[in-house]
């Protein structure tokens, strides 16, 4: 730092080392290491996936290979798949110099987080006692994607404050609580959550706004000008959101039961969407004098009602039911955007970057609620008797389980992925406090130039940036210059 | 307006009001709850939607649960969806300013269609006349998505002339207007239109044109400025224009009758799309002198041949006659924004923002000529007794028709498609005349600043507008200056 | 070309013709009115597809028409055709200045070159000796699609020098080779190699390589201005990588055999390209001092592990044997880009604009190699015996084939994949140095003014190019002055 004389050395040139060569080679590295000796250890593939299962055919009275999941998942599958790397991806590019750290951190965490989850969530799930081995299919491949979208929200939180290795650290942990707070309210609880509303969604958003909560940087406001979208960013957001909402009636109906399951799970979905847009325009529109839109909840609030139908979308909610709930959520999620969010930072000073608790905290509590409701109010004249056992799975230790119940069950998930979220966070916040991690300084937040290569000839354009940060940011970068 | 001195305030501030906060929100919030409202009254889930399919299944000699319709139409749906979203959308952001407006709108005026369309198509074709009730399945949601296609066509002509509240009109008398030419093509006159040729792509393309002929604005330069595209925002049209390209055999294929029929349709469309572009390409590079491609003709007229296929793509109009069907339309295509569309604008005083007269409504009427052709043609030894059957649905009272009264009928049915859009789209034109719309000035034409907050450091980059506009604009924009 | 002085033209204004109005029309045409007739000689519909399926149900046991072929590839269809248009397509424009040719000419010979590989492959592997007929199903449409994904590979070595003529010309050779080697090693060595390391990518590499290698340019310097990205251009190809990365897994199983041979080879392919992130994440942040990540690295290598497992992906490999291979490749192929790109260059005179030997032609030599060391150690107590059969196809005149020669086969495989690549490239190069092409002069390369028109005010943002150059740009492209 000895080119940084002292007069503003305090002040402008923190010492903060944003150099994560070693840091992330080693993390990479020995957390794939680890994954390549544990799937060796524990991972299989499953029955349906086994060259074996020809011979099986036969015994199982399968007559045709075609009955394979395989046909009935992977292209939900596929469409989960794009939500994670191209939705969530491309949905955090609005900011105007930080695409790269988004498409591309989505892109690391994801992969990572993938491997993670088989592995936590096979533990839970899909351990043979007998072999101790994880047997994996299609739907744990799902389930994974799943898993991690809980992670990729905790992201939304704190995109461009943290370095990447934070967020490896993060997904770690994430993932690892997910797989319990899963286990305990789909297994335990024996919630129904197959789109994830309070699993995914509650869990993720509480857990992202907690880390932030413990991250907060009082002096953000040195980065400010980097904080905003431009018009191209804003047009490469519009992609993610786009994805995300197309393809949400398959998220929602990913892992649900087969047959009208899947079906009513994917019109529900489907309608909650389609209502949300309309509410969001018009929140959107009214909240400003001039009546022009904002792309911020364009590109999220239209999403809030795929969230807010992740549990209730297999139950007999009706299309109109379906329509309410999109209604109410667009506007809660837009309001969120113009009040709550402002309050949030001001008074409980936790700055949420991409408005998760708009999109993905706030809307996954209606869900967990509207599934908790509705749950209660089944009925077997609306749903048939084989209808209820089999959309509230009432078999084995459950099967005396009335509705009355499952709904209070449902309340608890919630209240349990809403503890696991705001617990796991802090925890997690505080460990990545630690000055280890090389997160950028607060005045080169949101800043692509700390961990990528930025083609040259942009930085030159780089606007508002005062020459004077530029020649710290070289001083610090530059490596003869440190100590 | 005040600070407009007298001398240019006649010319360059023209008085309109483009602020559309309280009709924005009202339409959007009245109509979703007429939506509701109706959706409660009408919409249930149908038979293999419903939880109690699990109880009927063995009443119905249904084995298993993936033999539920929504596992052989849900791919296509996506694809159609993602035709709808992306590929509209994002085909329409070429122009400089008006990234948002096209994706934005697309998003907007698509989400309310959807709902409207499946009270629509599902009063004429869904109702059961015991309980009063539409029911819904996969199949009523890729035809709402077709239904919406037809109004997402004629955005394309008005694209940036007009205000969000106009466009939610004109998709509200759209989709009523489709519904009724559906239900005479496809129910009265029994035609084939799987794809739509006629149905969607000659009625949308008309029905667009028409309007756009009423609100003609003969100062429509005075916003030329903004009417090109840059580098950047051609790229983004791209998406646009392959998701149309790859997804089309899905969209051609997606309503037609299991088995060979969707496989054909599929191989037919994929065809058809080949040598278009291969024409394309030529007849685009010929007309420059310094033979340079233009990426108008790229994006559209490449797409000309799925159009073109919509009613054929199920008959045995053999590989190679798919081939030369592509092959004449994409060479038509492009003449169309050769020579056509300057035409129109300068003799029939038709503006037609996204040339949707070449890529939908020509293309249409030749698919739609095609159809009724390959249909008369039609024979046993090529289809199969039970395959003539099957294809042209010669079944209950349709059962004695020739194919040669089914050519006739088909071409019946394009008159009819086209009738409804000139018609039709004259009659919502005059509607939109309206001075209370907020339909903006003819200078901020293609200017996503009038109803969109954009990201305020691009507002000085915006080239070409001159400085007194601006100034216009914040007088206009600015509330307290207006009276 | 009167208008340079002689001081300054024999040096900056070589008198490359790249008009290709005549020639590039010739062309499309030519070839586009060849397929028609080809097509119509010999190709219809198949079995599945034809009109007279639903009479042939009834006697070959089909109860419904949702047994069709096409349930069950369309799909993974879809998904491979979005890696060829979008994948193939956005991944190249990663250039400040090359998006429309990237795209644009992507499209262009992948539609092409679909029309030419349904030829040439059903004259090798679907023609009817019979009625002399090729008959086409889905199975074809992906089949083409991986020929032509070859052809693409090779274009990604010629990005930015070549003309459209030639690259039209490199695809009819291409596709021909490809369906020449491919018969070789499928069928008479009978290799497998569903996801084609070998077929595809050890192929379409070494071919692109080899055209590279006969047309190095010594003074590409001169366009080295152009030869970098910007920031946006690096973010519109992050959306081809995601969709290449994404669907990978569908690619490597669309021609997987039914049931756990699909299951088994998305999983593996799943699996290896996650670990294929990590690694490729660790060595590029190693590489620098700074730690920073390079777009370039993230943008291909992480693509390697799909490459790597191509061939194996329907074995047995079991899961972590897939993380191994992906961790390798993420390294080899970073590694490529960091050491072995610059040798190629210096010392073999090879320029790979897209650095296709390291994603593709490395990574599908490892992916040859993999395959044939799991092949070779492939047992029935693994496989199962009928798995065995089944994954090797051990019938017919193979059935006594032993999984050691098996090993050996497949290796031949891969010599033979490298012998066609390089020997045909060398040829075709060759032809493809004749003048008669149109291919930019050495200062015109990557820039996409040369082919298409460009929008105008863009044209004085471009950046790095000297006045001089674009004056000789006027006078080599304004016809009238031309002799």
């Amino acid at each position: 730092m000895g080119n940084c004389n002292q007069g503003f050395k305090d002040y402008f040139c923190r010492p903060k080392d944003t150099n994560v060569r070693f840091k992330l080679t080693f993390v990479c590295f020995v957390w794939q290491i680890a994954m390549v000796i544990l799937f060796g250890v524990f991972v299989r593939y499953d029955d349906e996936s086994d060259a074996h299962w020809v011979q099986n055919m036969a015994q199982n009275n399968i007559t045709s290979a075609v009955e394979n999941e395989f046909y009935y998942r992977y292209p939900s599958f596929q469409d989960v798949h794009v939500m994670i790397f191209v939705g969530f991806g491309f949905l955090m590019t609005f900011l105007k110099r930080y695409s790269f750290g988004a498409v591309g951190f989505n892109f690391l965490i994801a992969a990572f987080g993938l491997q993670w989850a088989l592995l936590m969530q096979g533990w839970f799930h899909s351990l043979d006692p007998l072999t101790g081995k994880i047997y994996i299919g299609i739907e744990n491949l799902i389930n994974a994607d799943f898993c991690v979208a809980g992670c990729l929200i905790a992201y939304g939180a704190v995109l461009g404050k943290v370095s990447p290795v934070q967020l490896l650290v993060m997904t770690l942990f994430g993932v690892t609580l997910y797989a319990v707070e899963e286990y305990v309210i789909l297994d335990l609880l024996h919630a129904i959550d197959n789109g994830g509303s309070m699993v995914i969604h509650v869990f993720g958003g509480y857990y992202g706004l907690a880390i932030s909560w413990v991250l907060y940087r009082p002096n953000l406001h040195k980065s400010q000008n980097l904080q905003g979208s431009v018009y191209h960013s804003d047009t490469f957001a519009m992609i993610g959101t786009l994805f995300l909402w197309m393809f949400w009636p398959s998220f929602n109906s990913a892992t649900t039961y087969h047959g009208d399951g899947q079906h009513r799970a994917a019109i529900n979905t489907y309608l909650c969407l389609t209502s949300s847009v309309l509410t969001t325009v018009a929140v959107s529109s009214f909240s400003q004098k001039t009546g022009k839109l904002d792309m911020v909840h364009i590109q999220n609030s239209t999403l809030a009602g795929g969230v807010a139908m992740g549990t209730a979308a297999v139950f007999m909610i009706s299309p109109y039911g379906a329509l309410i709930v999109g209604f109410c959520c667009g506007i809660l999620s837009t309001m969120g955007y113009l009040f709550i969010s402002p309050c949030l930072e001001k008074i409980l000073k936790i700055h949420d970057t991409c408005g998760i608790h708009n999109l993905h905290a706030m809307p996954g509590v209606v869900g967990g609620i509207v599934g908790a409701v509705t749950a209660a109010s089944a009925s077997e004249s609306v749903y048939g008797k084989q209808g209820l056992i089999q959309t509230f799975d009432f078999t084995g230790k459950f099967k005396d389980r009335t509705v009355s119940a499952q709904g209070c069950y449902q309340a608890a998930g919630m209240c349990v992925a809403m503890a696991f979220g705001i617990g796991g966070g802090a925890i997690v916040g505080a460990i990545l406090r630690f000055p280890i991690w090389g997160d950028p300084a607060d005045e080169n937040c949101y800043d692509d130039h700390v961990y990528w290569e930025v083609p040259e000839e942009e930085e030159n354009q780089l606007e508002g940036v005062p020459p004077i940060l530029e020649y710290c940011n070289y001083a610090t970068n530059n490596p003869e210059d440190e100590t």
